[in-house]
């Protein structure tokens, strides 16, 4: 890359250009990709656009989150003590009172200063992806996932090796290959449970075996339980923290999914870890580091964290949780009478469900991406791809495959 | 840096450390300095702590918002239509609104495809120094200046140079000293007006020269605009963008401070750039691709800014600016009866005021650090350092001084 010379426009020779990793990055950006779908949408479309593409059903009625949650913001804001900068951190108040909401689950306490606030799971991601990059390190991702982390690693250099998950299995990690991928120079692997995309929820033995792995290479879990607590199927939530004694975890979460509100953009990273290996390591530091320049979340939003744990009712989430078990159950039987489509495990958890397409059934269509665009196109419906487009630059899968949430 | 063999802790080996780039770039944060002065706060001191360390009045209550941005943002969380993730450059309507916000000074009219929304002016700076930031690039700083330029630069390994504001010359850019920096690998010049740590405000005639000499090099104009319209002196304010004929310029600017709500963590990027070059030689892609793999301000405060930007009353201005006109004079004639230090030319914008240490009237003080240090053990007051310690990492600079806000 040769910076010098720079670039005509305007009838002149300007010197700047924009950093060639960027375009690589956002590509594989889940935000690109139906970005690509959602322009295939007609005006003059057969319906209101069906939007199924991403984690998002905040914008139908039902999944209204609770009055609490607005009264909280509404009355941190009309106080007026939330107008400043908020340390760097996140605010004690909030950090509290998400330390003793995760710790609820576990065998050990977490201390507000295992907690970290963050702009939703994304900026948690970014945060952590940021810190972990050293030249040559590497990082094990699952295969089909989410493909922020993907965009995140391009972006910070760090190379990724992708093990799969097993729809056989009900998607669970493949630890042989997990263990296969795995050199001196991998430093994590991440688990996102419940799953997104396929709506898997791993068992607590299955979370163990992960652990004993992950502590046989030396490599820390990095546990992305932004769907925490939404399952409906026969698998309760394990948090992957409960393992935190058998190896150091990493556990990202927001208040996006469970209370319904991603636009608020709150999320955090818990620092799983009663031995203390991250402190001693020093990845602590660097997610200070990383904190001292990166922008927050809003301060009056974090003022009302406490109220809104404190105060939402388990009415609320357990009629969240029936709509979701109500809609994929819908969903998962609907599959069944589609020829080009099977579902290889129902969903138990997240919005999500997977699908296997089979493309001899379908006249015209190429490919998953070629069926999404489509069907944008011809009836107002976004779905995502299964991650074929999005994996490709990375390593190309074999199946094609799709995505939908099921609400 | 080798990665391989890793750490050990708790007793074992483990693979992962953290990104060696992010401790040096996050001790030239001002959070981190800031953070170190107030370290040196005793529980007993010898009153409630006095901060004048950063650009945050909203902690006193003459400074509070107007009730118009807080209605606003209340009357956006109860109607639930933002709940939702926003597109990632931001919601239309708050891009429409800023847009004809900023083109009110402006010889042209912004449109909403000219405006991205960020999380505060800190996130836009993240953008455009990750964007601008390619092998070999490097970018002039002004010193004073605004550290969290230089951390964001150390991280994304952009080269920085920097060039004198001259207090002599009512803090003007040194232009000689930009044109001698400025070699085929400089991209850009950052221009902060009203400026942070100076108290400045740069005239029409002394922008024109700045927008000519970058024309000259070459090089786009960043101009942090971030104290927008927050002048008291003789000059008013004039936004870089009116010469963007000239010379293509990024505004980068936030409710923060006009508003009184760092807090809130609004802020934007605006291409004011007529001529298209920005968009020509792929910028602005850049900026779109950055933004599609980062996380966005909070989605109700986005759908509330239509509202604050249009019923804001003058009167509410008015009121903030006689406010910080009281007590910059306030601070001016104080200072001149302390004999360790002057104040070379007095404030006529932003928040801030700067001064020159005399070291021979202080016993026992080594520098500037020493100096902020000793006063928050001492006497529970914060200010920061002027700079010396933090462009230490790049540049040592000669004189010792100090910086405080004047509320
Ligand atoms: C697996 C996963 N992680 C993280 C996120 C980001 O969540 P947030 O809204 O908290 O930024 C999502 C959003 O869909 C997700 O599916
Ligand atoms: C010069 C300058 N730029 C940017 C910022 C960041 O502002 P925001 O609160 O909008 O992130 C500040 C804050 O003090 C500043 O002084």
């Amino acid at each position: 890359m040769d910076n010098s010379g720079g670039r005509r426009a305007g009838g002149r020779q300007w010197r700047f250009g924009p950093n060639d990793v960027l375009a690589g990055s956002a590509t594989v950006s889940i935000r690109e990709v139906l970005g690509r779908v959602m322009a295939n949408i007609q005006e003059d479309g057969p319906r209101p656009v069906i939007p199924l593409g991403h984690g998002d059903p905040s914008v139908f009625p039902c999944f209204r989150t609770t009055p609490v949650a607005g009264d909280a913001v509404v009355s941190a804001v009309r106080s007026a003590k939330y107008n400043c900068y908020a340390p760097t951190i996140g605010v004690l108040p909030a950090r509290c009172a998400i330390a003793e909401y995760l710790s609820l689950d576990l065998p050990y306490k977490l201390s507000p200063d295992d907690i970290f606030l963050t702009g939703g799971c994304t900026q948690a991601i970014e945060v952590i992806i940021s810190v972990l990059s050293r030249p040559g390190a590497n990082i094990l991702l699952p295969r089909p996932g989410f493909p922020f982390y993907e965009s995140r690693c391009a972006f910070s250099g760090l190379e990724v090796r992708h093990f799969n998950l097993v729809p056989e299995r009900s998607w669970e990690v493949d630890l042989e290959a997990v263990e296969a991928l795995a050199d001196e120079n991998t430093v994590a692997m991440v688990v996102i449970n419940p799953g997104n995309p396929c709506g898997s929820v791993f068992t607590y033995q299955h979370l163990a075996k992960v652990a004993e792995t992950a502590s046989k290479l030396g490599i820390m879990v990095i546990a992305d339980e932004v769907y925490d607590h939404l399952t409906f199927g026969e698998n309760p939530f394990v948090p992957m923290g409960v393992f935190g004694e058998v190896v150091p975890v990493l556990t990202l979460g927001s208040i996006s999914k469970r209370w319904v509100v991603p636009g608020w953009r709150l999320g955090w990273i818990a620092i799983s870890d009663p031995n203390g290996v991250l402190k001693e390591t020093k990845i602590v530091d660097g997610i200070l580091n990383f904190l001292n320049i990166s922008s927050d979340p809003a301060t009056f939003i974090q003022g009302a964290i406490p109220h809104i744990i404190e105060f939402t009712k388990d009415d609320f989430f357990n009629k969240i949780i029936d709509l979701l078990r109500q809609t994929a159950d819908m969903c998962y039987e609907k599959i069944k009478e589609i020829e080009c489509i099977t579902c290889p495990h129902k969903p138990e958890g997240s919005m999500f469900v997977m699908v296997k397409l089979n493309l001899s059934h379908l006249e015209d269509i190429n490919d998953d991406v070629d069926l999404c665009h489509k069907l944008a196109k011809e009836e107002s419906v976004i779905i995502a791809p299964g991650g074929r487009e999005i994996t490709r630059k990375i390593k190309t899968r074999e199946e094609a495959s799709i995505s939908s949430n099921v609400f």
